[in-house]
């Protein structure tokens, strides 16, 4: 090898430096302009916005005092002159190296993900740099590497045909005999020598590269990034920094630690310069990083070399207040650092590490808290697959309930209940899920429908109960009847067979995965504590059963937002009192009803009451169509028919009666609690004697009502009326005072537009985005995997509003609605609970807007506590 | 008969004096007030909101000149004074008149129909005046008078047992001895005798009639109808017109037009004074006016007696400057005049008068608009029931479109076809009806359904063609196999049974009924003219076939401002095509059967633009789901897989798959024209071929386009690419010029509320406020019959929101809308298509939030442009 010292030092002493544009071609005067190369050096400023991200990321490397190879970054103006041929001498960019080496050059996009060509390594190499290498690892090696070099300038530099190249490169021929086949094609191409002259291969490779930037493909696909039209890239020239001398030659990469759990560890590979090809592509571009899982473990080199990749490892994680991991190469024993980036990890590792930094004094909780995306505690909350290989996707569907779970297949609520019964977890398999279904979800380890989207019936009813789900998984063809499903690809599956839904990514697995199931530990308690302190929004779940409120509590919910009463009534025993009651003549037969279903209703509420231990709850009044609770299959209203002793005919007629063309629009809510006053009034007797069983002397229960669908205030004047009658009958006949806030759920436009109206009778409003986003896009969520998909990927909506909250219109009402509300009664509790509310940017928005909470279903409460943390660290960090 | 002129002078010269209340009871001075009576003489200012609207209609008689007899208000002050018992000497009222003439008192509240006790007649009649009328008629008479006097006292005033005296009328005893057993327990009673002071009488009479106005159900009866707290009443004492003498004594009412026709013609009715009863009864209040059809016709009266009722019924015709029905009486053959308000006409007559009166010079174009109601119009478009007693009213229903039809009853579509080819005319009966009853409903005379309410199916198609239509009828039992109907009571009717249907006030009647055809007269036309000059926004009508754009024409509408394009793929022939174009597996199949139907489209608008000759055509886009044109039982399935040579079971999946939970909020309008775009490519073609082909010398055809169901900006811009793209592949096809305008039809609220951003891609705005309300109120118009009642009746809406535009919500939607589209494009064509366009409030609104035009059902185009021009006249003189 020759002797290639290490000095940094360029040529001339002047770190920045003007290249001055030669004016080539006559153009007119006004288009000369100067512009910039830099050489990286401690204290020279390297702007993004003329340089590139890439140039900065190197600049800080060389800030932090890490032994970073001579570099020298190139403006992206300069670039432009590149480009448009108005500079086409390189030696200017090869005066601050020293002679004879070898260099590579990088894109620098204005951001990561921007795009630019790939890095094109060895330039400089030569007949003369081929003896020197061949000097150090012998003949063969050299042409090889030689040849590398040729076959990638030609293909890449030069565009000449791929496939001639790619032929030779695949041969059998020795190494030297591709290196003169592929010379000998170059010559024939191009009918030149192949260029021995670095300055040369150097100006062509800058040209090249600049050019494919201007290329209306890299601009599309930068553009879908968000890069602005006159998005510029800078380019890299660093000195090669691997070699061939006599020690330590490689690269790899290293990070302290553990990608899984985040604990303190030195991890990495390395990439001996013998092993060839990995040794010169592994940092070919950014996407490389860790993409080996060849190369050699770096705790199997020697101590010296661990100690320095650990010593600059030392020194970026306090430069950084984070887990990096850097890119290193090591030149005949002498180490180099060539990138660094924030360690990758997982979810449960990143909280670890933050939580490390913040004791061991590296960071502070606040950019702590910063560093983790809510999102990502979905892994302490939620079982998830271990990717494997070759496991086949049966079917995609919609993410609708986070998690993963593996189980034969069950067609049935009843089929479920009979598996669970001995003991074989199973997959409740349905077209699309109904209230009797409920009790199956519950009891099913996951949960697959064809038919639906994220808001359907079986993805609400299995996020509230934090079962994994697949919904509107429409390649699925499934034949009730011979109960089987068949997929895409024709395989079919019976009862019984075993599936894996993975509801945090949407698929469908063929048979058991390998599932990582979650765990919460110390590092995950004081994060949230963390959260919990930083946090200025308050964070609810909806919780309909006692085991929803135990969740809730358990993730650290401050209180239950939402409890959909009617999910009481579903239970067998109860669903049939519900039914006599619907079959009531007339109101006195439908209260006598009701009078059975009064203690069931006040046993739901001592329950959730005493497990909240005095937080807050809020009970939604009765909301679905009564039809909801009635069979529609022949033989189910045969039974039903028999069950209440009634003729067929008259169930029949009953359920034909309360069939609705658009039951979304029909009669439920607040409209049967004012048609059908019974009903309301005996939720009201349970509520109040169940906050007056479970006060106790520390505390009192004071019950939030909210009402359900309402569209005219007149509607929740009615029900407050009927609620102070039923607590002033009850206050005298049991002797207690009864305390209670009753507001409005405001699902619809209208009860938003009239807000202030509804403040006068109401103590707080809850947004009820769910609905509210359905009618004001006259879109609704049971029907909407139909087009959404195509609506979303051709841009119609930018995003889908049932899982984004839609900001413009819907969060306009939103808005107007707060605004009303306030004017009218200016303490009025603002608060949404729509399934929007589990959303970071709709927590931000609520935040901003002055809502007292969100609540969101119990799963998602730690990511919302998260979520709001950060809304308030970078709230105080930009009113700075 | 005592002499008693008919000297109108006072007793006291000033007309207006101070009743100095007498402080009886030594109450504090502050009480003493002041309050006025007022002698109604010519020039004396009688304020409404001192003495109510009698007396000022009385004074405005007196102005005229006409004789009114000698008469006294009492100011709402004085009264009061009177019921707390502060005056109770009624020396002072009766100073104004001759001694010894009887009195009417009569109530003068501030507002015609805030109520007031009836009024009390011959007031003063004693022993004496008994003697003196004795004279006159003989004892006989006199004492029956004088009996019924003493009755109506008893009762009214003095609040005696009424069933004692009842009993006494009804006996059979003579006249004397019903006075003598009447007197004799009037004295029993009160222990007392009769009073026969006129004062003392008077006095019983004021304070009787004071007190009853402070009664709560008179107050309760009073504020529904609008009436403020604290509204008083005035009273009105008046000399009894009628006498006893020689001459020609009675009472009677005439006017100068006809009820019907409102033609020139004398009609009016006389009662004699030897009428007993009648004479004295039938002024006893307001609404005894019309009611007698006994008496005699005053055109038997001798020539002096005609001409004095004719010369004075010509004064108030030029003095109201309005045809006037006047109620007369004659004393010993001298004329006064009691009354006179604006004469009874049906909507017939009324437009007959105003065009009358603006020819002879007596009234302005502008006042003879706003005389005649906009919704009376109704009887020149549709035929009318002519009310008749007995006739069995078998159910009630929403009056869903207006007129009436008489037929025999038609199950369904087919038998209606059949029977309409028989030449029966029928009513088509059906439990709800569907995109495949069009024909059906087009052929019938008429329409019932028994589910859905104003904007059902049904009633929208019905309007459309001017079927009357009775929707909703809950309380009818359809059994659709037997093939019959069961009404409330029992009764049943088969098919072919006679039934009449009025969709004018939603009655079901038994049989046939006597219909009044409408028909349009030449005054009709005048009156029209005149609407149309004075009012400044544009009517156009919704039209959807060359039949509709016909009537609406004819109608005077302006254009056409919503064409429903699918409405014209209901025809069987294209039906079948139709539903091939959805088994279509691909974009391709799908275009070669839309090949099919385009040249059928192309014919559709020809036609409707050769028509409309010129005017503007608003068409809007394919909008309903795609399974509304699939049959959904098993039967039609079979026949439909038959006719498309499918196997059965792909039809049924198809048919399944189509299916949606809430078809309102799912896969149609633009959304169908995104995910398939073929249909909206043919709509296109056909449309821009149409209006090339239809082209004249002297007129260019300018389409205009609507999108349907937009909720956001990204839509309407795909839509605009298409149809440009389209026009221009057409351009260079064809050679021609071809000009569209393209907008939106807002009709969910994130349209309204994203308005700017429409208005970049739309050049008009179109409001379809159905579908807006039924999103605003999240409230299914098909399903809404279910509790609407119970909510307008509770008062839970203060209207129905689908008959009244919701000004406070929607309206509020469409405010903001209209302001955010002008400022993106100042002009932006704004107009409202739902169908509350035809609503005289609806057009208020629009034509004060600035819009372009109203489209509203051709059959309402004149009842449009009626209410137009008063809102444009009222505005003016709100602003002078």
């Amino acid at each position: 090898m020759r002797p290639r010292g290490l000095q940094f030092e360029s040529r001339k002493g002047s770190a920045t430096r003007k290249i001055v544009e030669k004016n080539a071609d006559d153009r007119p005067k006004s288009l000369k302009e100067t512009r910039d190369i830099v050489e990286l050096r401690a204290g020279t400023p390297v702007p993004i916005d003329c340089f590139g991200e890439r140039a900065v990321r190197l600049a800080r490397l060389v800030e932090l005092g890490l032994p970073v190879p001579a570099t020298v970054a190139i403006s992206m103006n300069t670039v432009r002159a590149i480009a448009s041929g108005r500079i086409f001498d390189a030696e200017q960019f090869l005066q601050p190296f020293p002679e004879g080496e070898l260099l590579a050059v990088r894109s620098s996009p204005g951001q990561f993900g921007w795009g630019g060509a790939e890095s094109i390594l060895n330039v400089g190499m030569n007949e003369a740099t081929r003896a020197s290498i061949g000097d150090a690892v012998g003949p063969e090696a050299a042409a090889n590497e030689y040849f590398q070099f040729v076959h990638s300038y030609s293909v890449n530099v030069a565009r000449l045909d791929a496939e001639a190249f790619d032929e030779i490169a695949s041969s059998d021929l020795d190494p030297e005999s591709k290196l003169a086949a592929a010379l000998r094609r170059f010559e024939e191409d191009i009918d030149e020598q192949f260029p021995q002259s670095p300055s040369t291969q150097l100006m062509q490779v800058l040209r090249c590269m600049a050019r494919a930037w201007e290329g209306s493909t890299a601009r599309i696909l930068r553009q879908a990034r968000g890069a602005p039209d006159d998005a510029g890239l800078g380019l890299i020239v660093q000195v090669m920094a691997s070699g061939h001398g006599p020690g330590l030659n490689g690269t790899g990469y290293a990070a302290s630690t553990c990608y899984e759990s985040g604990k303190r560890q030195l991890t990495g590979r390395f990439y001996p310069v013998e092993m060839k090809g990995r040794s010169l592509s592994i940092f070919r571009s950014g996407s490389a990083f860790r993409e080996g899982i060849s190369g050699i473990s770096i705790r199997n080199l020697d101590r010296d070399a661990i100690d320095s990749i650990a010593a600059n490892l030392c020194k970026t994680r306090k430069g950084y207040a984070d887990s990096v991991e850097i890119a290193f190469a090591f030149r005949d024993g002498v180490p180099s650092v060539l990138d660094a980036r924030p360690a990758p990890r997982t979810a449960r590792a990143a909280v670890r590490i933050a939580v490390d930094l913040v004791e061991e004094g590296a960071t502070t909780v606040e950019d702590a808290l910063l560093t983790v995306e809510p999102e990502a505690l979905m892994s302490f909350l939620h079982a998830q697959v271990e990717p494997r290989e070759g496991q086949a996707v049966l079917a995609r569907g919609i993410p609708a309930s986070p998690g993963a779970a593996t189980g034969g297949i069950a067609f049935s609520a009843s089929e479920a209940l009979i598996m669970a019964a001995k003991g074989i977890p199973c997959i409740l398999v349905r077209a699309e899920t109904g209230p009797e279904d409920i009790r199956g979800i519950y009891t099913a380890s996951g949960v697959l429908t064809g038919r639906g989207g994220i808001t359907s019936h079986a993805a609400v009813i299995a996020r509230g109960l934090g079962v994994p789900c697949v919904a509107g998984a429409s390649d699925i063809k499934f034949d009730a009847r011979a109960k089987t499903i068949t997929c895409f690809g024709g395989k079919s599956f019976g009862e019984g067979d075993l599936i894996t839904v993975n509801g945090t990514n949407g698929e469908v697995l063929e048979g058991a995965a390998v599932l990582v199931e979650p765990r919460k530990d110390d590092a995950f308690a004081k994060f949230m504590k963390w959260a919990d302190v930083k946090k200025d929004i308050g964070i609810r779940a909806n919780a309909d059963t006692p085991e929803e409120a135990r969740v809730a509590l358990g993730f650290g919910a401050e209180g239950i937002g939402l409890c959909r009463t009617e999910h009481m009534f579903f239970d067998q025993d109860r669903l049939t009192v519900v039914r006599e009651m619907i079959f009531a003549e007339n109101a006195d037969e439908r209260r006598a009803v009701l009078d059975q279903l009064l203690p069931m209703q006040r046993g739901d509420f001592e329950n959730l009451f005493e497990i909240m231990q005095g937080l807050p709850v809020c009970v939604r009044l009765f909301d679905p169509p009564l039809h909801e609770f009635l069979p529609s299959g022949r033989d189910e209203i045969r039974e039903l028919a028999d069950a209440l002793s009634l003729p067929v005919s008259k169930v029949a007629t009953r359920v034909d009666e309360l069939r609705e063309f658009n039951p979304m629009l029909g009669m439920r809510g607040v409209r049967l609690g004012i048609t059908m006053p019974e009903i309301y009034e005996m939720q009201a007797k349970a509520i109040f004697e169940a906050a007056i069983n479970t006060c106790r002397d520390s505390r009192t229960v004071i019950p939030e009502i909210m009402i359900p669908l309402v569209s005219a205030n007149r509607e929740a004047e009615l029900i407050r009326q009927m609620f102070e009658t039923v607590a002033a009958d009850l206050e005298y006949a049991m002797g207690a005072q009864i305390g209670f806030r009753l507001g409005v759920m405001v699902e619809t436009p209208r009860a938003a537009l009239r807000a202030a109206d509804l403040a006068d009778s109401s103590t707080f409003l809850s947004f009820g985005t769910n609905d509210l986003t359905q009618l004001a896009y006259g879109l609704s969520r049971d029907d909407v995997g139909r087009f959404m998909e195509d609506y979303v990927s051709q841009g119609v909506y930018p995003v889908d509003p049932f899982q984004t909250l839609d900001i413009d219109g819907v969060g306009e009402l939103l808005l107007l609605a707060a605004e009303r509300g306030k004017a009218t009664r200016p303490d009025i509790v603002l608060s949404i609970c729509g399934e929007h509310a589990g959303d970071p940017a709709t927590i931000e928005f609520c935040r901003d807007a002055g809502f007292s909470y969100v609540s969101c279903s119990p799963f998602r409460v730690p990511i919302a506590k998260l979520a709001a943390a950060q809304c308030a660290i970078r709230e105080r960090r930009k009113n700075i």
